[in-house]
């Protein structure tokens, strides 16, 4: 077993209404910030896990996002790819 | 001015405490996924916006991390290269 990171991007789903990017959205024009036109505010979560190797880290994750981490009704997610993590240096 | 968008990855500092992403790690062991070490969870923010061209659409998003998405205190921020938006597309 090996120890590996695997990151995952969960975005609020296109064509859905993202009250929380909206609100930044506003508070970045209040700041001048002109050319602003859309904000998503999403999620990024850094999965430390031991697998056997990557492709089966990868798949433990997509579970975990299917299960627990990504709400599949309003979100989309993306995994990137699993990373073997530095023996030892697991915080 | 085009349209861009440029994402940005904004994690908890490594080493501080993440109490989101420990109870993210105690609800996955629950889940049976035994071999999650870690779990830090950041958020992921995607923003649209018009620029001269990429570089300055990325020195804009990077001025929005410092002065308001993110936190320097406790959080790193990454971004993505700026992607030429297609025309029309903005949400």
């Amino acid at each position: 077993m090996t120890s590996f990171t695997v990151a995952v991007r969960i975005v609020p789903r296109r064509g859905l209404l993202d009250p929380q990017g909206k609100a930044v959205a506003d508070a970045l024009h209040s700041l001048d910030f002109a050319g602003v036109q859309d904000v998503r505010v999403g999620r990024y979560i850094v999965v430390s896990l031991r697998a056997d190797n990557a492709e089966a880290a990868e798949a433990d994750v997509r579970r975990m996002c299917e299960q627990l981490l990504a709400n599949p009704v309003t979100e989309d997610f993306e995994l990137e790819n699993a990373r073997p993590l530095a023996a030892g240096a697991t915080s």
